[in-house]
């Protein structure tokens, strides 16, 4: 390391990546390399499996070291991006040892003493974590948050109805091996017009997803919970409502899988306290950080997965207010669900603790 | 054909098939040949250009006659599966020459004179037809408005929130060919992973779509109306309110296309008059005619597009009473655009009309 740059980072706040080796881990990797440097030392930690490995941020090699206590010490913010059990046991220890815990897993989002915080919309929760530990929220959730924050700023959000297009790779690698897989089978044949023939051309190849996915869209994403919900609908409603601050706002969801790679997609239909008109919704979201407003159809102007993948900000378009009801807005939002689905927001919010280490 | 064939169909009324060598007409053709026979003589017309060709229909060779005066002399009931300007013009004539008329073009969906059925749902409507034309709704409203006319039947409808999951072959030979084509190039690369990748890939080969369409959503499908809505949103909008008399009905809807070659689905939320239990509205779904309900996801069964295509019902799932309004249901609908949203409702709207010829 060069001498100047040694010196520019000494008394710069330590971060740890914890999972540096994984499919977030590494997107949060280049990002980190990409964004304004405010970090001394970057640590890169994974299993033991991985110890001894070299990986590249900011342009430098750096070892990974196995996940133990004196590889957190001395650490100021430790990012965690690992399964949900290894986050259980270690973010409270790393927050023991004194780290700011940035959680990227399922284990802590609803969790009342633990913030659940999205830069753009509620960056002042991030400052009373009696635990040490900020959670980051699923990737389905910030794909429209940010857009909604802005939204609700200006109108008071009275009610959300959204139906969601979500990416294969939300499934991580195993997600998009099992679509490229699928569409192999099916690139060149008749497949997708005849009952059971996309079934019977995957056999038992379904991978992550409960049905094929190529060629189809599976309504179905997250595990069973009471009365026919799953846990990806629920959790949409519930953090949505812990980020806004509003815990009794009615969200109606119905979460579809569908045949993508990367970047989520989500029809919402927004209802306010009063009445709204598209210029002014127009007017925030095209100033809103983190937001691009996409929306000229007579241009052929509106968003897509194809757009916006490998991108940050969460794009809208279609943006209309509902012919029936002069309080609501439809709105067409898509979201990189591995950038600021994922890793971004982290990075986000780490920059915000360090700015504000309270 | 032998005689005991042709002494069974005297006395029953002639059927015209105009557009017999059409997408729609095509499947039409094979549902007419699977269907109870009814008809005395089915006569097959299409442009001068089939003129001559042989088609097959309850298992007999048919000779494509041209669309004229003479070719629909006699004719009791004439489909239409023919191009907008070709109903415009042939439609009214074939009605002035006593034919009763059931045309699937846009062009007389809309009108006060002209009833638009479902027979499922309002198959009084086919009684009035002062014009002596009888119109088919558009394949998206019928993939989705038979289960909402049994559970309106029930509870009353107050509003529906819809969003849309629309296959390429509503586009036609045109749209299938350009799905396909995508497919092969993005079969087998790490298309769909990087900004900008899909669309350069597939240049101008987006066919009917005004994006690539291939590991892609496009929230974009029919022409621009005013105030950024879609032709095919607002009319989802008024033919569900025209079908189900709700003249007033809000109805708000965001139109997407996806990669699937058959088989629309669309999500649902819809509120009625007064509080729903989900067991009723199962029982309901469970025996209303043309309704399959599919809907055990604890056993991993809900509707996808590669379990309907090719049948004939409005497949129900994922049915859930709304988290935080008693009062409203989510569902999650599927249907062949092809065979319900086309060529089977209008074969059924005629069997009405045979069978009171009014
Ligand atoms: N994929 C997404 O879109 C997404 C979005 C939002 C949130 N998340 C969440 O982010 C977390 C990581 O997801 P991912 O998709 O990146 O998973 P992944 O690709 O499987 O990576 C898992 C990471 O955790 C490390 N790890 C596993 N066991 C460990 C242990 N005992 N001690 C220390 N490190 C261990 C792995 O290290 P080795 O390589 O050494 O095994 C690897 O770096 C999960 O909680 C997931 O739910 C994922
Ligand atoms: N595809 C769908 O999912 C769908 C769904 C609902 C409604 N529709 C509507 O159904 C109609 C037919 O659609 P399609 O997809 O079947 O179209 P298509 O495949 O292009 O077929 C058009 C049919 O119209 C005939 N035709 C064209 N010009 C004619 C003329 N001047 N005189 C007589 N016949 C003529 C053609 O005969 P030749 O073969 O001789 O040219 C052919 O039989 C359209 O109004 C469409 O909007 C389609």
């Amino acid at each position: 390391m060069a001498e100047t740059v040694r010196s520019a980072r000494a008394g710069r706040p330590t971060l740890a990546v914890v999972g540096a080796t994984g499919a977030v881990g590494t997107v949060l990797l280049q990002i980190l390399s990409h964004r304004a440097d405010v970090w001394g030392e970057i640590r890169l930690i994974a299993s033991p499996r991985s110890a001894g490995r070299k990986l590249a941020v900011r342009g430098e090699e750096v070892e990974v070291t196995a996940l133990t206590e004196e590889a957190l010490d001395g650490v100021d913010i430790a990012l965690f991006d690992v399964p949900d059990e290894v986050a259980a046991e270690w973010a409270p220890r790393a927050a023991a040892l004194g780290a700011v815990v940035v959680d990227n897993s399922r284990v802590f989002r609803m969790a009342a003493d633990v913030p659940l915080v999205v830069p753009e919309v509620n960056p002042h929760a991030v400052r009373t974590r009696p635990r040490g530990i900020v959670a980051n929220p699923r990737c389905t959730t910030l794909s429209m948050i940010v857009a909604l924050g802005a939204l609700h700023a200006e109108f008071g959000l009275r009610e959300l109805v959204v139906s969601s297009y979500q990416a294969v790779s939300e499934a991580g690698r195993a997600g998009v091996e099992t679509l490229r897989r699928q569409l192999s089978l099916v690139a060149g044949t008749e497949l997708g017009t005849s009952p059971g023939d996309l079934r019977r051309a995957v056999g038992d190849g379904t991978g992550p997803f409960p049905e094929p996915v190529a060629l189809n869209v599976v309504p179905w994403t997250g595990t069973l919970q009471d009365d026919g919900w799953s846990s990806e609908e629920t959790a949409l409603r519930d953090e949505s409502r812990k980020i806004l601050g509003l815990p009794r706002l009615p969200v109606a969801v119905t979460c579809v899988r569908v045949p993508v790679v990367t970047a989520h997609a989500l029809t919402v239909h927004a209802r306010f306290e009063s009445e709204v008109t598209v210029d002014k919704a127009r007017e925030i979201l095209a100033t809103a950080p983190g937001v691009v407003l996409f929306d000229n159809p007579a241009a052929g102007e509106f968003p897509t997965p194809a757009d916006v993948v490998g991108t940050d900000p969460t794009w809208v378009g279609r943006v209309r207010r509902a012919l029936d009801d002069p309080t609501a807005l439809e709105l067409f939002v898509c979201g990189d669900n591995l950038r600021k689905g994922a890793a971004l927001n982290t990075a986000q919010i780490a920059e915000l603790v360090a700015a504000a280490p309270s």
